[in-house]
Protein backbone atom coordinates (compact mmCIF):
# COMPACT_ATOMS: atom_id res chain seq x y z
CA UNK A 1 0.00 0.00 0.00
CA UNK A 2 1.18 3.55 -0.49
CA UNK A 3 0.73 6.84 0.89
CA UNK A 4 0.56 9.82 -1.50
CA UNK A 5 0.83 12.97 0.19
CA UNK A 6 0.24 15.55 -3.28
CA UNK A 7 -2.24 15.68 -5.42
CA UNK A 8 0.19 14.86 -7.92
CA UNK A 9 1.35 11.87 -6.31
CA UNK A 10 -1.66 10.27 -6.33
CA UNK A 11 -2.97 11.22 -9.79
CA UNK A 12 0.27 9.32 -10.88
CA UNK A 13 -0.85 6.36 -9.06
CA UNK A 14 -4.38 6.11 -10.21
CA UNK A 15 -3.22 6.57 -13.58
CA UNK A 16 -1.30 4.14 -13.56
CA UNK A 17 -3.32 1.65 -12.63
CA UNK A 18 -5.89 3.21 -15.31
CA UNK A 19 -3.51 1.99 -17.77
CA UNK A 20 -3.58 -1.46 -15.95
CA UNK A 21 -7.11 -1.69 -16.94
CA UNK A 22 -8.16 -1.45 -13.31
CA UNK A 23 -11.06 0.56 -11.66
CA UNK A 24 -10.72 2.77 -9.27
CA UNK A 25 -12.59 2.86 -6.10
CA UNK A 26 -12.72 5.71 -3.76
CA UNK A 27 -13.22 6.22 -0.04
CA UNK A 28 -13.51 9.73 1.02
CA UNK A 29 -12.73 9.87 4.98
CA UNK A 30 -11.61 12.41 7.87
CA UNK A 31 -9.44 9.48 9.28
CA UNK A 32 -9.79 8.55 13.01
CA UNK A 33 -11.14 5.16 11.14
CA UNK A 34 -13.55 2.41 12.70
CA UNK A 35 -15.33 -0.78 11.87
CA UNK A 36 -17.83 1.95 9.68
CA UNK A 37 -15.02 2.86 7.46
CA UNK A 38 -13.43 -1.12 7.00
CA UNK A 39 -17.35 -1.97 5.72
CA UNK A 40 -16.12 1.01 2.98
CA UNK A 41 -13.20 0.11 2.11
CA UNK A 42 -14.16 -3.75 1.82
CA UNK A 43 -17.25 -2.28 -0.79
CA UNK A 44 -14.52 -0.63 -2.41
CA UNK A 45 -12.20 -3.48 -2.65
CA UNK A 46 -14.89 -5.55 -3.69
CA UNK A 47 -16.08 -3.70 -5.84
CA UNK A 48 -13.28 -1.84 -7.97
CA UNK A 49 -9.82 -2.78 -8.80
CA UNK A 50 -7.96 -0.21 -7.04
CA UNK A 51 -9.10 1.38 -3.74
CA UNK A 52 -7.74 4.71 -2.55
CA UNK A 53 -8.84 5.92 0.65
CA UNK A 54 -8.69 9.92 0.95
CA UNK A 55 -7.97 10.34 4.80
CA UNK A 56 -7.97 14.77 5.26
CA UNK A 57 -10.10 16.50 8.08
CA UNK A 58 -11.49 18.99 6.05
CA UNK A 59 -11.56 22.53 8.09
CA UNK A 60 -13.82 23.96 5.69
CA UNK A 61 -16.92 21.61 6.42
CA UNK A 62 -16.40 22.31 10.26
CA UNK A 63 -18.44 25.19 11.88
CA UNK A 64 -17.32 27.89 14.40
CA UNK A 65 -17.26 25.89 17.52
CA UNK A 66 -16.94 22.84 16.25
CA UNK A 67 -14.23 19.86 17.15
CA UNK A 68 -11.90 20.59 14.29
CA UNK A 69 -8.85 21.30 16.32
CA UNK A 70 -9.68 18.33 18.33
CA UNK A 71 -10.93 16.04 16.08
CA UNK A 72 -8.75 12.71 16.25
CA UNK A 73 -5.65 12.18 13.66
CA UNK A 74 -4.54 8.84 14.41
CA UNK A 75 -2.29 8.72 11.22
CA UNK A 76 -0.55 5.40 11.68
CA UNK A 77 -3.45 3.13 13.26
CA UNK A 78 -5.62 4.86 10.29
CA UNK A 79 -2.69 3.44 7.43
CA UNK A 80 -2.61 0.11 9.18
CA UNK A 81 -6.62 -0.07 9.16
CA UNK A 82 -6.65 0.96 5.43
CA UNK A 83 -3.42 -1.53 4.49
CA UNK A 84 -5.65 -4.48 6.59
CA UNK A 85 -8.79 -3.82 4.64
CA UNK A 86 -7.35 -4.22 1.07
CA UNK A 87 -6.77 -0.16 0.20
CA UNK A 88 -4.04 0.38 -2.43
CA UNK A 89 -3.41 3.88 -1.66
CA UNK A 90 -3.56 6.26 1.32
CA UNK A 91 -4.25 10.03 -0.05
CA UNK A 92 -3.82 11.64 2.90
CA UNK A 93 -3.24 15.93 2.28
CA UNK A 94 -1.96 18.63 4.06
CA UNK A 95 -4.10 21.39 4.24
CA UNK A 96 -2.43 23.26 2.01
CA UNK A 97 -1.94 20.95 -0.27
CA UNK A 98 -5.99 21.15 -0.86
CA UNK A 99 -6.38 24.52 -0.22
CA UNK A 100 -3.01 25.98 -1.31
CA UNK A 101 -4.60 29.47 -2.44
CA UNK A 102 -8.11 30.91 -0.64
CA UNK A 103 -10.71 29.16 -1.74
CA UNK A 104 -13.11 31.18 -3.93
CA UNK A 105 -15.18 28.31 -5.35
CA UNK A 106 -17.85 26.47 -3.97
CA UNK A 107 -20.43 23.74 -4.71
CA UNK A 108 -23.19 24.01 -3.24
CA UNK A 109 -26.80 22.29 -3.19
CA UNK A 110 -30.27 24.27 -2.43
CA UNK A 111 -33.03 22.83 -0.89
CA UNK A 112 -31.38 19.57 0.53
CA UNK A 113 -28.99 20.77 2.55
CA UNK A 114 -31.45 23.41 4.45
CA UNK A 115 -33.32 21.01 6.32
CA UNK A 116 -31.50 18.33 9.15
CA UNK A 117 -28.15 18.83 9.95
CA UNK A 118 -28.41 21.37 7.74
CA UNK A 119 -30.33 23.69 10.00
CA UNK A 120 -27.35 23.32 12.61
CA UNK A 121 -24.63 23.28 10.97
CA UNK A 122 -24.52 26.67 8.33
CA UNK A 123 -21.59 25.82 5.95
CA UNK A 124 -21.14 21.97 7.02
CA UNK A 125 -22.38 20.53 3.67
CA UNK A 126 -21.07 23.57 1.26
CA UNK A 127 -17.80 22.09 3.25
CA UNK A 128 -18.38 18.43 2.47
CA UNK A 129 -19.95 19.33 -1.23
CA UNK A 130 -16.82 21.16 -2.14
CA UNK A 131 -14.32 18.55 -0.90
CA UNK A 132 -15.87 15.68 -2.34
CA UNK A 133 -15.82 17.97 -5.40
CA UNK A 134 -12.17 18.40 -4.91
CA UNK A 135 -11.00 14.72 -4.41
CA UNK A 136 -13.63 13.26 -7.18
CA UNK A 137 -11.46 15.43 -9.56
CA UNK A 138 -7.71 14.54 -7.98
CA UNK A 139 -8.97 10.92 -7.64
CA UNK A 140 -11.12 10.50 -10.94
CA UNK A 141 -12.77 7.75 -9.25
CA UNK A 142 -15.36 5.62 -11.17
CA UNK A 143 -17.06 4.72 -7.75
CA UNK A 144 -16.89 6.68 -5.00
CA UNK A 145 -18.18 4.87 -1.45
CA UNK A 146 -20.42 6.58 1.97
CA UNK A 147 -21.92 5.64 4.86
CA UNK A 148 -25.54 5.68 5.33
CA UNK A 149 -25.35 7.12 8.79
CA UNK A 150 -24.76 9.78 7.37
CA UNK A 151 -27.80 10.11 5.52
CA UNK A 152 -28.15 13.97 4.24
CA UNK A 153 -24.84 13.94 3.43
CA UNK A 154 -25.41 11.18 1.28
CA UNK A 155 -28.12 12.50 -0.63
CA UNK A 156 -26.26 15.98 -0.92
CA UNK A 157 -23.49 13.92 -2.86
CA UNK A 158 -25.78 11.63 -5.00
CA UNK A 159 -27.89 15.01 -6.00
CA UNK A 160 -24.43 16.81 -6.28
CA UNK A 161 -23.11 14.26 -9.22
CA UNK A 162 -26.11 13.83 -10.95
CA UNK A 163 -26.88 17.99 -11.28
CA UNK A 164 -23.06 18.69 -12.28
CA UNK A 165 -22.29 15.01 -14.48
CA UNK A 166 -19.96 14.03 -12.41
CA UNK A 167 -18.72 10.70 -13.93
CA UNK A 168 -18.96 8.64 -11.18
CA UNK A 169 -21.10 6.86 -9.17
CA UNK A 170 -21.97 6.80 -5.35
CA UNK A 171 -22.40 3.85 -3.92
CA UNK A 172 -24.28 3.95 0.03
CA UNK A 173 -23.15 1.28 2.37
CA UNK A 174 -25.36 0.51 5.20
CA UNK A 175 -24.72 1.87 8.28
CA UNK A 176 -22.20 -0.53 10.91
CA UNK A 177 -23.54 -0.90 14.87
CA UNK A 178 -21.89 -1.85 18.13
CA UNK A 179 -23.73 -4.93 19.26
CA UNK A 180 -26.27 -2.55 21.70
CA UNK A 181 -27.20 -0.98 18.05
CA UNK A 182 -25.01 2.44 18.67
CA UNK A 183 -23.56 3.38 15.44
CA UNK A 184 -20.02 3.15 14.91
CA UNK A 185 -18.75 6.97 15.04
CA UNK A 186 -15.57 8.62 15.39
CA UNK A 187 -17.05 11.09 17.66
CA UNK A 188 -17.80 8.17 20.08
CA UNK A 189 -14.54 8.04 21.24
CA UNK A 190 -15.68 11.71 22.79
CA UNK A 191 -17.95 9.96 25.74
CA UNK A 192 -17.00 8.62 28.81
CA UNK A 193 -18.35 4.93 29.89
CA UNK A 194 -21.88 6.58 31.56
CA UNK A 195 -22.28 8.84 28.06
CA UNK A 196 -21.66 5.79 26.19
CA UNK A 197 -24.26 3.60 27.63
CA UNK A 198 -26.48 6.88 27.12
CA UNK A 199 -25.66 6.59 23.76
CA UNK A 200 -27.48 3.36 23.16
CA UNK A 201 -30.96 5.66 23.11
CA UNK A 202 -30.40 6.93 20.02
CA UNK A 203 -30.65 3.93 18.37
CA UNK A 204 -33.57 2.82 20.92
CA UNK A 205 -35.27 6.23 19.17
CA UNK A 206 -35.23 5.00 15.60
CA UNK A 207 -35.98 1.27 16.76
CA UNK A 208 -39.65 2.42 17.99
CA UNK A 209 -39.85 4.56 14.86
CA UNK A 210 -39.62 1.21 13.12
CA UNK A 211 -41.97 -0.45 15.13
CA UNK A 212 -44.87 2.50 15.24
CA UNK A 213 -44.15 2.03 11.21
CA UNK A 214 -44.51 -2.00 11.26
CA UNK A 215 -47.57 -1.66 13.65
CA UNK A 216 -49.43 0.69 11.01
CA UNK A 217 -49.10 3.70 12.72
CA UNK A 218 -49.11 6.78 10.12
CA UNK A 219 -49.31 10.11 12.17
CA UNK A 220 -45.89 11.16 11.89
CA UNK A 221 -46.62 13.72 15.25
CA UNK A 222 -47.40 10.51 17.02
CA UNK A 223 -44.58 8.72 16.23
CA UNK A 224 -42.05 11.65 16.45
CA UNK A 225 -43.54 12.26 20.63
CA UNK A 226 -42.71 8.92 21.17
CA UNK A 227 -39.07 8.69 19.83
CA UNK A 228 -38.48 12.25 21.69
CA UNK A 229 -40.21 10.67 24.87
CA UNK A 230 -37.87 7.40 24.55
CA UNK A 231 -34.33 10.52 24.45
CA UNK A 232 -36.25 12.12 26.89
CA UNK A 233 -35.45 9.28 29.27
CA UNK A 234 -32.07 9.74 29.30
CA UNK A 235 -30.89 13.41 31.19
CA UNK A 236 -27.42 13.57 29.13
CA UNK A 237 -29.19 13.52 26.15
CA UNK A 238 -29.68 16.91 24.23
CA UNK A 239 -31.90 16.45 21.65
CA UNK A 240 -31.04 18.49 18.09
CA UNK A 241 -33.76 16.98 15.82
CA UNK A 242 -35.88 14.34 15.46
CA UNK A 243 -37.19 14.32 12.18
CA UNK A 244 -39.39 11.85 9.77
CA UNK A 245 -38.64 13.11 6.46
CA UNK A 246 -39.57 12.29 2.91
CA UNK A 247 -36.46 10.40 1.45
CA UNK A 248 -36.12 12.35 -1.46
CA UNK A 249 -37.07 16.05 -0.76
CA UNK A 250 -36.07 15.93 2.47
CA UNK A 251 -39.06 17.34 3.84
CA UNK A 252 -40.77 16.82 6.65
CA UNK A 253 -43.95 14.81 5.79
CA UNK A 254 -47.58 14.56 8.06
CA UNK A 255 -48.42 10.96 7.14
CA UNK A 256 -45.79 8.07 6.80
CA UNK A 257 -46.28 6.86 3.20
CA UNK A 258 -43.55 5.42 0.49
CA UNK A 259 -39.83 5.48 1.65
CA UNK A 260 -39.05 8.09 4.83
CA UNK A 261 -36.21 8.83 6.74
CA UNK A 262 -36.12 9.03 10.40
CA UNK A 263 -33.09 10.72 11.84
CA UNK A 264 -32.05 11.99 14.96
CA UNK A 265 -29.19 14.08 16.04
CA UNK A 266 -28.58 14.73 19.89
CA UNK A 267 -25.87 15.71 22.11
CA UNK A 268 -24.64 13.83 24.63
CA UNK A 269 -21.35 15.87 26.92
CA UNK A 270 -18.80 16.34 24.22
CA UNK A 271 -19.93 14.70 21.79
CA UNK A 272 -22.61 15.49 18.50
CA UNK A 273 -24.31 12.22 17.62
CA UNK A 274 -26.50 11.24 14.07
CA UNK A 275 -28.36 8.39 13.56
CA UNK A 276 -31.06 7.55 10.71
CA UNK A 277 -32.46 4.53 9.43
CA UNK A 278 -34.86 4.28 6.04
CA UNK A 279 -37.99 3.04 6.43
CA UNK A 280 -40.55 1.73 3.22
CA UNK A 281 -43.45 1.49 4.87
CA UNK A 282 -45.00 0.11 1.59
CA UNK A 283 -43.72 -3.31 2.73
CA UNK B 1 -17.83 15.30 -37.89
CA UNK B 2 -20.22 13.81 -35.74
CA UNK B 3 -23.61 15.60 -33.88
CA UNK B 4 -24.19 14.01 -30.93
CA UNK B 5 -27.29 15.27 -28.76
CA UNK B 6 -27.29 13.56 -25.54
CA UNK B 7 -24.77 13.31 -22.62
CA UNK B 8 -24.43 9.33 -22.94
CA UNK B 9 -23.58 9.62 -27.23
CA UNK B 10 -20.57 12.55 -26.51
CA UNK B 11 -19.19 10.19 -24.00
CA UNK B 12 -19.53 6.95 -26.01
CA UNK B 13 -17.52 9.48 -28.82
CA UNK B 14 -14.73 10.70 -26.55
CA UNK B 15 -14.21 7.35 -24.85
CA UNK B 16 -13.93 5.71 -28.30
CA UNK B 17 -11.19 8.81 -29.15
CA UNK B 18 -9.52 7.85 -25.47
CA UNK B 19 -9.03 4.28 -26.41
CA UNK B 20 -6.96 5.38 -29.38
CA UNK B 21 -4.90 7.18 -27.44
CA UNK B 22 -6.01 10.02 -28.55
CA UNK B 23 -6.15 13.20 -26.25
CA UNK B 24 -9.26 15.78 -26.21
CA UNK B 25 -10.25 19.25 -26.71
CA UNK B 26 -13.64 21.27 -26.06
CA UNK B 27 -14.60 24.57 -27.16
CA UNK B 28 -17.53 25.40 -25.01
CA UNK B 29 -20.09 27.80 -27.31
CA UNK B 30 -23.28 29.20 -27.29
CA UNK B 31 -23.48 28.84 -31.05
CA UNK B 32 -24.10 31.87 -33.37
CA UNK B 33 -20.67 30.84 -34.76
CA UNK B 34 -18.19 33.81 -35.75
CA UNK B 35 -14.60 34.05 -36.84
CA UNK B 36 -13.35 34.34 -32.98
CA UNK B 37 -15.29 30.78 -32.10
CA UNK B 38 -13.21 29.43 -35.22
CA UNK B 39 -10.02 30.91 -33.48
CA UNK B 40 -10.56 28.41 -31.19
CA UNK B 41 -11.12 25.59 -32.73
CA UNK B 42 -8.41 26.16 -34.73
CA UNK B 43 -6.61 26.21 -31.67
CA UNK B 44 -8.48 23.05 -30.36
CA UNK B 45 -7.17 21.52 -33.46
CA UNK B 46 -3.33 22.63 -33.59
CA UNK B 47 -3.12 21.93 -29.51
CA UNK B 48 -5.65 18.62 -29.05
CA UNK B 49 -6.19 15.12 -30.87
CA UNK B 50 -9.73 14.94 -30.77
CA UNK B 51 -11.98 18.57 -31.31
CA UNK B 52 -15.84 18.31 -29.57
CA UNK B 53 -17.67 21.80 -29.89
CA UNK B 54 -20.40 22.57 -27.26
CA UNK B 55 -23.21 24.28 -28.74
CA UNK B 56 -25.69 25.28 -25.99
CA UNK B 57 -27.69 28.11 -25.04
CA UNK B 58 -27.55 28.08 -21.31
CA UNK B 59 -30.38 29.40 -19.65
CA UNK B 60 -28.87 29.59 -16.43
CA UNK B 61 -26.79 32.19 -17.65
CA UNK B 62 -29.04 34.63 -18.81
CA UNK B 63 -30.47 37.34 -16.17
CA UNK B 64 -34.27 38.30 -16.19
CA UNK B 65 -34.97 40.57 -19.16
CA UNK B 66 -31.94 39.10 -21.28
CA UNK B 67 -32.14 38.16 -24.59
CA UNK B 68 -32.32 34.74 -23.92
CA UNK B 69 -35.22 34.08 -26.44
CA UNK B 70 -33.95 36.26 -28.97
CA UNK B 71 -30.70 34.66 -29.03
CA UNK B 72 -29.76 33.05 -32.55
CA UNK B 73 -29.46 29.77 -33.19
CA UNK B 74 -28.36 29.38 -36.87
CA UNK B 75 -27.76 25.83 -35.90
CA UNK B 76 -27.13 24.27 -39.59
CA UNK B 77 -24.71 26.98 -40.37
CA UNK B 78 -23.20 26.72 -36.74
CA UNK B 79 -22.25 23.00 -37.73
CA UNK B 80 -20.63 23.69 -41.16
CA UNK B 81 -18.77 26.27 -39.08
CA UNK B 82 -17.29 23.33 -36.91
CA UNK B 83 -17.22 20.99 -39.61
CA UNK B 84 -14.77 23.58 -41.74
CA UNK B 85 -12.79 24.80 -38.45
CA UNK B 86 -11.98 20.89 -38.02
CA UNK B 87 -14.16 19.57 -35.45
CA UNK B 88 -14.45 15.99 -34.73
CA UNK B 89 -17.66 16.40 -32.40
CA UNK B 90 -20.66 19.23 -31.90
CA UNK B 91 -22.33 18.59 -28.76
CA UNK B 92 -25.46 19.89 -28.98
CA UNK B 93 -27.69 19.26 -26.01
CA UNK B 94 -31.25 20.34 -25.44
CA UNK B 95 -31.68 22.01 -22.20
CA UNK B 96 -33.72 18.90 -21.10
CA UNK B 97 -30.88 16.71 -21.59
CA UNK B 98 -28.35 19.17 -19.92
CA UNK B 99 -31.00 20.08 -17.15
CA UNK B 100 -33.34 16.81 -16.42
CA UNK B 101 -34.38 18.03 -13.07
CA UNK B 102 -34.23 20.90 -11.15
CA UNK B 103 -31.19 22.44 -11.10
CA UNK B 104 -30.04 21.99 -7.12
CA UNK B 105 -26.48 22.27 -7.23
CA UNK B 106 -24.36 25.88 -8.20
CA UNK B 107 -20.85 25.76 -8.41
CA UNK B 108 -19.77 29.71 -7.38
CA UNK B 109 -16.72 31.65 -7.52
CA UNK B 110 -16.62 34.42 -4.90
CA UNK B 111 -14.88 37.75 -5.28
CA UNK B 112 -13.68 37.31 -8.79
CA UNK B 113 -17.65 37.54 -10.14
CA UNK B 114 -18.85 40.34 -8.25
CA UNK B 115 -16.68 43.17 -10.10
CA UNK B 116 -17.34 44.24 -13.75
CA UNK B 117 -20.04 42.51 -15.47
CA UNK B 118 -20.93 40.43 -11.93
CA UNK B 119 -22.21 44.12 -10.83
CA UNK B 120 -24.84 44.19 -13.77
CA UNK B 121 -25.59 40.55 -14.25
CA UNK B 122 -26.97 38.80 -11.18
CA UNK B 123 -26.71 35.09 -11.52
CA UNK B 124 -24.35 35.42 -14.62
CA UNK B 125 -21.35 34.07 -13.75
CA UNK B 126 -23.10 31.67 -11.58
CA UNK B 127 -24.61 29.93 -14.52
CA UNK B 128 -21.49 30.21 -16.40
CA UNK B 129 -19.04 28.04 -13.98
CA UNK B 130 -22.12 25.37 -13.44
CA UNK B 131 -22.26 24.91 -17.10
CA UNK B 132 -18.87 24.33 -17.75
CA UNK B 133 -18.42 22.08 -14.55
CA UNK B 134 -21.20 20.16 -15.95
CA UNK B 135 -19.46 20.22 -19.81
CA UNK B 136 -16.27 19.47 -17.99
CA UNK B 137 -17.60 16.67 -16.76
CA UNK B 138 -19.61 15.12 -19.65
CA UNK B 139 -16.78 15.67 -22.09
CA UNK B 140 -13.58 15.30 -19.93
CA UNK B 141 -11.64 17.30 -22.14
CA UNK B 142 -7.71 17.28 -21.53
CA UNK B 143 -7.85 21.02 -22.89
CA UNK B 144 -10.63 23.83 -23.09
CA UNK B 145 -11.07 27.25 -25.05
CA UNK B 146 -12.02 30.38 -24.23
CA UNK B 147 -11.79 33.94 -25.43
CA UNK B 148 -9.97 36.83 -24.18
CA UNK B 149 -13.14 38.76 -24.77
CA UNK B 150 -14.78 37.60 -21.77
CA UNK B 151 -12.16 38.56 -19.77
CA UNK B 152 -13.98 37.87 -16.24
CA UNK B 153 -15.71 34.48 -17.76
CA UNK B 154 -11.94 33.26 -18.74
CA UNK B 155 -10.67 34.73 -15.29
CA UNK B 156 -13.00 32.84 -13.26
CA UNK B 157 -12.95 29.43 -14.98
CA UNK B 158 -9.74 29.30 -14.42
CA UNK B 159 -9.82 30.21 -10.93
CA UNK B 160 -12.61 27.42 -10.76
CA UNK B 161 -10.65 24.87 -12.42
CA UNK B 162 -7.58 25.64 -9.89
CA UNK B 163 -9.65 25.72 -6.70
CA UNK B 164 -11.58 22.48 -7.45
CA UNK B 165 -8.65 20.31 -8.87
CA UNK B 166 -10.36 19.75 -12.30
CA UNK B 167 -7.77 17.48 -14.21
CA UNK B 168 -8.13 19.96 -17.33
CA UNK B 169 -6.02 22.83 -18.74
CA UNK B 170 -7.81 26.19 -19.78
CA UNK B 171 -6.25 28.06 -22.83
CA UNK B 172 -7.39 31.95 -23.21
CA UNK B 173 -7.29 32.80 -27.27
CA UNK B 174 -7.15 36.10 -28.21
CA UNK B 175 -9.63 38.15 -28.99
CA UNK B 176 -10.70 38.41 -32.50
CA UNK B 177 -11.51 41.80 -34.09
CA UNK B 178 -13.32 43.28 -37.51
CA UNK B 179 -11.06 45.11 -39.44
CA UNK B 180 -12.15 48.12 -37.97
CA UNK B 181 -11.12 47.13 -34.46
CA UNK B 182 -14.53 45.70 -33.13
CA UNK B 183 -14.43 42.51 -30.97
CA UNK B 184 -16.16 40.33 -32.98
CA UNK B 185 -19.68 38.86 -31.08
CA UNK B 186 -22.59 36.82 -31.84
CA UNK B 187 -24.67 39.93 -30.55
CA UNK B 188 -23.46 42.18 -32.74
CA UNK B 189 -25.42 40.94 -35.10
CA UNK B 190 -28.40 42.66 -33.26
CA UNK B 191 -26.69 46.47 -34.61
CA UNK B 192 -27.85 48.40 -37.34
CA UNK B 193 -25.14 49.44 -40.16
CA UNK B 194 -25.14 53.21 -37.85
CA UNK B 195 -25.32 51.62 -34.30
CA UNK B 196 -21.99 49.25 -36.08
CA UNK B 197 -20.30 51.60 -37.22
CA UNK B 198 -20.67 53.40 -33.27
CA UNK B 199 -19.78 50.40 -32.05
CA UNK B 200 -16.00 50.97 -32.93
CA UNK B 201 -15.98 53.44 -30.33
CA UNK B 202 -16.04 50.65 -27.96
CA UNK B 203 -12.39 49.43 -28.71
CA UNK B 204 -11.50 52.96 -29.68
CA UNK B 205 -11.89 54.02 -25.51
CA UNK B 206 -9.47 50.68 -25.26
CA UNK B 207 -6.86 52.00 -27.62
CA UNK B 208 -6.64 55.41 -25.70
CA UNK B 209 -6.14 53.70 -22.28
CA UNK B 210 -3.05 51.70 -24.26
CA UNK B 211 -1.78 54.89 -25.39
CA UNK B 212 -2.02 56.54 -22.38
CA UNK B 213 -0.38 53.89 -20.84
CA UNK B 214 2.62 53.69 -23.11
CA UNK B 215 2.60 57.65 -22.72
CA UNK B 216 3.64 56.51 -19.00
CA UNK B 217 0.44 58.16 -17.10
CA UNK B 218 -0.55 55.70 -14.70
CA UNK B 219 -3.41 57.79 -12.73
CA UNK B 220 -6.09 55.19 -13.05
CA UNK B 221 -8.33 58.31 -12.95
CA UNK B 222 -7.30 60.05 -15.78
CA UNK B 223 -7.05 57.04 -18.19
CA UNK B 224 -10.51 56.70 -17.22
CA UNK B 225 -12.01 59.94 -17.69
CA UNK B 226 -10.06 60.14 -21.23
CA UNK B 227 -11.95 56.36 -22.00
CA UNK B 228 -15.32 57.49 -21.28
CA UNK B 229 -15.02 60.81 -23.04
CA UNK B 230 -13.78 58.17 -26.32
CA UNK B 231 -17.35 56.67 -25.67
CA UNK B 232 -19.34 59.42 -24.95
CA UNK B 233 -18.95 61.20 -28.15
CA UNK B 234 -21.39 59.14 -29.73
CA UNK B 235 -24.65 59.00 -28.69
CA UNK B 236 -26.23 55.88 -29.01
CA UNK B 237 -23.73 54.44 -26.57
CA UNK B 238 -24.61 54.29 -23.05
CA UNK B 239 -22.20 53.34 -20.77
CA UNK B 240 -22.32 50.22 -18.63
CA UNK B 241 -18.95 50.38 -16.81
CA UNK B 242 -15.21 51.69 -17.88
CA UNK B 243 -12.60 49.72 -15.56
CA UNK B 244 -8.91 49.41 -15.25
CA UNK B 245 -8.52 46.17 -12.17
CA UNK B 246 -5.50 44.64 -11.59
CA UNK B 247 -5.67 40.89 -13.36
CA UNK B 248 -5.29 38.77 -10.58
CA UNK B 249 -8.09 40.52 -8.55
CA UNK B 250 -10.48 42.46 -10.49
CA UNK B 251 -10.46 45.24 -8.45
CA UNK B 252 -10.38 48.66 -9.24
CA UNK B 253 -6.33 50.21 -9.20
CA UNK B 254 -5.79 53.59 -8.46
CA UNK B 255 -2.20 53.22 -10.18
CA UNK B 256 -1.27 51.82 -12.89
CA UNK B 257 1.39 49.00 -12.20
CA UNK B 258 2.06 45.25 -13.40
CA UNK B 259 -0.67 43.76 -15.09
CA UNK B 260 -3.98 45.54 -15.35
CA UNK B 261 -7.22 44.81 -17.07
CA UNK B 262 -9.30 47.44 -18.63
CA UNK B 263 -12.75 46.65 -19.92
CA UNK B 264 -15.86 48.06 -21.11
CA UNK B 265 -19.35 47.28 -21.57
CA UNK B 266 -21.68 49.77 -23.23
CA UNK B 267 -25.22 48.78 -24.08
CA UNK B 268 -25.75 50.44 -28.13
CA UNK B 269 -29.63 49.78 -29.10
CA UNK B 270 -30.38 46.52 -28.73
CA UNK B 271 -26.85 44.82 -27.75
CA UNK B 272 -25.05 44.60 -25.03
CA UNK B 273 -20.90 44.49 -26.33
CA UNK B 274 -18.10 43.70 -23.80
CA UNK B 275 -14.43 44.05 -24.80
CA UNK B 276 -10.94 44.72 -22.83
CA UNK B 277 -7.34 44.82 -23.03
CA UNK B 278 -4.54 43.58 -21.37
CA UNK B 279 -1.91 45.73 -20.72
CA UNK B 280 1.38 44.95 -18.93
CA UNK B 281 2.78 48.25 -17.90
CA UNK B 282 6.14 46.88 -16.71
CA UNK B 283 7.22 45.96 -20.37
Amino acid sequence: MEVAETVSSVRGLVEAARRQGKTIGLVPTMGALHIGHVSLIEAAVQQTDFVVVSIFVNPTQFCPGEDLAKYPRPFDADCEICRKAGADVVFAPTADQMYPAENLTWVTVEKLTEPLCGQFRPGHFRGVTTVCAKLFNIVGPDVAFFGQKDAQQAIVIKRMVADLNMPLEIVICPTVREPDGLAVSSRNQYLNPEQRKDATYVYKSLQKCQEMIDAGVTDTQKILTEMRRVLQQVPSIEIEYVSIVDVGTLQDIDKIAGKILAAVAVNIGPARLIDNILVDSNR
